[in-house]
């Protein structure tokens, strides 16, 4: 016999030999039915493997990324069977499992190409052979005799990665006819695969280097049922709705150029008033909370990030420096504020009673990323973090962190953010070596976070090992309208800047102390933040943030006197307002500028002009009645009142 | 006889061989005691040089640069003079008048030093040679007697000089005992050198090389009264008080690092706020006169800059291009914001209705400059530029360019700059080759310039000759508190960046149309407008671009709580407000807290805490009775609304 044991810390004696899924079937039927793969002593395994010694064991099921990952991994070879049958002497090249589905990296022969109009046809031939519930086979065999079935199949990608291999270590999986190299783990069988789509087709160069063949890259996605494939393809089709590519495109809110380069911005008038009303709502907070808001230029020398260790990090793999033309000098685009923040710093004495110190500074930051990496907003070459430093004495710890996390649920509560977990990065008790600074403080700072997210009721997950080598963290992940999670927000303890630095300050025992330092940022990047809100409010974004809060829309050319009016009364009263005065028909004035997301339509005809009113109609619901001017601007900065109501 | 044509246009004929001093004398004998050189057909020369035919003339006097700079030239020799007769064996490098009065780099032997304690001597000495009336003779040389004279004395920074002329073009100036190599022009006698003041010693390589001989530099200034000398020392102790370097460190504004990098401002967080508040006003102000707000990222692809031209001008004298670890990009750090706004302005359509479109930014700019040549925030390598371009169309020039001048009056009358100047800047009519863009729009927008600077009541001076390649240009030259002269503020005219960039819009006749495009700043850069209003306030800004309102007082602890609760009402109320509770005697807290600057100082006794009020003093100006906090909140924003009312 052998004992199992079971993540809840239960175990049980099995006889030797038994399988993950056997021992499935014993606990229930349904569990059988449900599990994909199983995690054996760490390790994740095909649920068909006998255990032949006391194992601790997961059973990983669709919730479980290791249930998923085996479900795609067997539907990438499903679909390679049907391409096998559907376009004899295709060649494989790798067909892994992705976050959300598989693909698998095709060489259809010279002449033969695979395009969009051909995925139904390979789709239905996937559905015919996994209806046929045929088994995933593995087998273990010599790199020869691997080298010999793909020499003989003609397959040189194959044949390219067994001679990569250590003999000994080599496997194989078949599904009908298909057999494939492969670590596994797999499906018992395809019988769980009921409802697949295959979604795309890209080109990709034979192991990503563009000096070699161009393969087709099919993508797919494969659920247990039919309502999840529906239910994902429904997701997708809203989230391309809510692209902020696309709609910072539409609303006029950014753009990039190639001539300035990619990844890198170019805020157009309404996004960058977005981006301003942002850093305003915050500039005004912090100062409530006591922040110093500073300003720091965009580069440094690369002394200072030698001294940082930043130099180190970002040397080989970001913007590279930058030489003069005398004197030779180098410097680099900064890639943090914290730097140029611990200067400031030390650019006066401080005493005991100063701290905590918080300097806050909406600082742009450029690191390099490949240009296959952009992506919008979300991924980009230079953006301005929402940044904050607080210079704060050890005794101070717990009580700062609780006032950051108050900021942080302030602020995504008047942003609607209600869905969001907090995890915190612990050290990795095992290693304590390779963390800066004292034991002592590191488990003072571990119990202020824990103590400070608790008082403040976070729900939170706590991950030994995650910290920085510098200190504990602890990062907000925060769930959008569509179930997207996104990490906001992030606080971190900081042993080493301190040291590295030299920052001080006089104790009540007039000794020179070391300083905590804490980082935090709210948004992290307001490019990412921006990205998110549109993405979230799917282009309609709070009254307080849009660029503007109305626009006049007068029904004929008569009108474009009062018209005139009105705009420079509201403008004067800083409500930002539009007027579209085109000679067009007012309906199409109305639907044009509801496409426009502006969340006020202000329609002026004869008796408005009369009676020194606008007909409001309020964006996406249609008609709110007349209201005199000095009304509208009393009710508009009441809306924004109550968005920004604690 | 020969023809002298005077400055006004007038002649008169005059023997051959007059010199200039005899016919200022003619012209009165005041006159010809009051001029220092003549610009004799364009050169200027000794007042004694006789005058052999037809000529122009204009005398000299201290009003004129020519005529200081004869002044102090020729006092530069008499300081040799003076060191030569007290230091024997004393060798001589340089010795040129400057903006300010004159220096003289020297070399007074090994063994030998000059120091600031030896100046006192030297200026006694200077005065008793000056008293002797000695006249300056001027003697034409040949090379070789040139260099057997200073081989002889035995001088070899001269030979080393007179080794790199021209035979037949070297002359010598002896005044007393002590004979230079120079060109002159000088005065005829050292008579009305009245007035001498020798300021400081530094040290200075010869030939500015640090290679060779460090030399020493005596700077001294010289006047024809000793009231102008008083004057002059008066104005530089004034200057030195209010030097922005020296305040910006006392009042904790801003900051530099070598760690960071010369000439990289770090803003301190008063100094941000200040900065900051600047900002605002100003874009509420560009908000209301219809300006678009964009934000575009800091460096640019070299394509860009080679597209715009910038790449050539600043490809090897500024910080050079920055290369990527992959795919081979190149960025530079913006040296200008106007390649990114021609992008922004080609990222969408534009009909001839919506011009002109007037693009702002706050638009931080790098330039590479020698260390040497910076000095604190009026140079340096990093700057914000308050920066638009307007974008319009040929026939709104003038409408663009009056609102402009407009929005810099404004602005100039807000803050107190009341004594200005505009200098138009026009194409050199001799040379129309030079420049791009037809003949006709040049006409068309130096026309348009003139008359809006006429409609706008401008005192301008018209300058041919001054307009840059690209177009004609206005620039606004300020007078500050001590009367010195500050170029801020200037709008240029540009026909280039819109061909380069292939700029368009639809015109009504639904054709595509080449915009103009002006650049305009109100301010230049905001480091170097920061440092101009630190200087002509001497650090005591406006109530409303004060980082604090106010610093709160409280006479001993048992008021702190009382103390906390009107910081919190202020602050709450957007009047940022400090507190000064350290343990200290109330006389000293006011008098720490006046150094400050801080303009008003709330002090807090017993008979405020139980009344809710505050006794408000007013910097520098004492106690203003006290008031109920609301009242004092009420105040504080009708003083601001005033300041800052039109």
């Amino acid at each position: 016999m052998i004992k199992i044991t079971f993540p809840d810390g239960t175990s049980k004696e099995y006889r030797e030999g038994i399988t993950s899924l056997e021992i499935a079937g014993e606990i229930s039927p349904r569990l059988a039915k449900a599990v994909y793969s199983a995690t054996v002593n760490g390790e994740v395994r095909d649920l068909t493997m006998p255990l032949r010694s006391d194992s601790t064991l997961r059973l990983n099921k669709w919730e479980d990324d290791e249930g998923r990952h085996a479900f795609w991994h067997s539907s990438a070879h499903l679909m390679a069977e049907a391409l096998e049958s559907l376009y004899p002497g295709i060649k494989f090249g790798i067909g892994p499992a992705i976050e959300n589905g598989f693909y698998y990296d095709v060489d259809p022969g010279d002449g033969v190409s695979i395009t969009d109009s051909d995925l139904p046809a390979i789709e239905n031939k996937m559905k015919e052979l996994a209806a046929m519930n045929l088994t995933y086979k593995r087998k273990e065999v010599s790199k020869a005799e691997a080298m010999e079935l793909f020499t003989r199949k003609g397959d040189e990608y194959k044949t390219e990665l067994i001679g990569e291999l250590e003999d000994g270590t080599i496997t194989l999986y078949s599904n009908g006819n298909f057999t494939d190299l492969c670590r596994g783990p797999h499906l018992p069988s395809t019988e769980p695969i009921k409802a697949i789509k295959l979604t795309s087709v890209a080109g990709a160069y034979w192991r990503g280097d563009e000096k070699r063949k161009m393969l087709t890259r099919i993508y797919g996605i494969t659920f247990p049922e039919q309502k999840q494939l529906k239910e994902y393809l429904d997701f997708l089709e809203e989230a391309k709705k809510r692209d902020h590519r696309r709609l910072g495109k539409e609303l006029e809110l950014f753009t990039f150029s190639p001539k300035v380069g990619l990844g890198l911005p170019l805020w157009l008038p309404r996004g960058s008033d977005v981006r301003q009303n942002l850093i305003n709502y915050l500039t005004s907070l912090l100062r409530k909370r006591g922040y110093k808001i500073v300003t720091t230029p965009h580069i440094g020398n690369v002394n200072l990030y030698k001294l940082s260790g930043h130099f180190e990090k970002y040397r080989t793999s970001s913007f590279q420096p930058i030489s003069t033309p005398e004197e030779g000098e180098q410097f680099m685009l900064k890639p943090m504020n914290c730097p140029h923040h611990c200067e400031i710093y030390n650019a006066t004495p401080h005493s005991y009673r100063e701290l905590p110190l918080r300097m806050a500074e909406f600082g742009t930051v450029y690191r390099y990323e490949q240009s296959g990496e952009l992506h919008g907003l979300t991924r980009v070459r230079s953006f301005t973090q929402d940044d904050a430093h607080h210079f704060c004495r050890p005794d101070q710890l717990r009580e700062e962190f609780k006032s950051i996390i108050d900021l942080v649920l302030y602020v995504f509560k008047i942003l609607n953010f209600n869905d969001f977990t907090a995890q915190i990065s612990l050290r990795d008790p095992e290693d304590k070596d390779k963390y800066i600074g004292s034991d002592e403080n590191w488990e003072r700072a571990e119990q202020d976070i824990i103590e400070a997210a608790r008082e403040k009721n976070l729900k939170t997950v706590v991950v030994p090992g995650e910290a920085a080598f510098y200190g504990p963290k602890l990062d907000f992940m925060v769930k959008d309208a569509i179930g997207r999670k996104w990490q906001l927000g992030t606080i971190q303890v900081d042993y080493n800047l301190p040291e590295r630095f030299d920052l001080t300050y006089n104790g009540s025992d007039n000794q020179k102390h070391r300083p905590v330092l804490i980082h935090r940022a709210i948004f992290g990047s307001l490019e990412r933040f921006v990205a998110v809100l549109i993405e979230n409010t799917a282009g309609k974004l709070p009254l307080w943030l849009s660029p503007e809060k109305a626009v006049i829309l007068p029904i004929s050319e008569k009108f474009n006197d009062y018209a005139s009016n009105v705009l420079e009364i509201l403008n004067n009263s800083d409500i930002c307002t539009l007027i579209d005065d085109r000679s067009e028909k007012i309906g199409k004035k109305i639907r044009d500028n509801e496409l426009k997301r502006i969340p006020y339509l202000l329609v002026i005809g004869e008796k408005e002009a009369e009676s020194g009113t606008v007909s409001v109609r309020k964006q996406g619901e249609g008609d709110k009645g007349s209201m005199k001017i000095g009304d509208f601007i009393a009710f508009i900065r009441s809306e924004i009142s109550k968005e920004l109501a604690d």
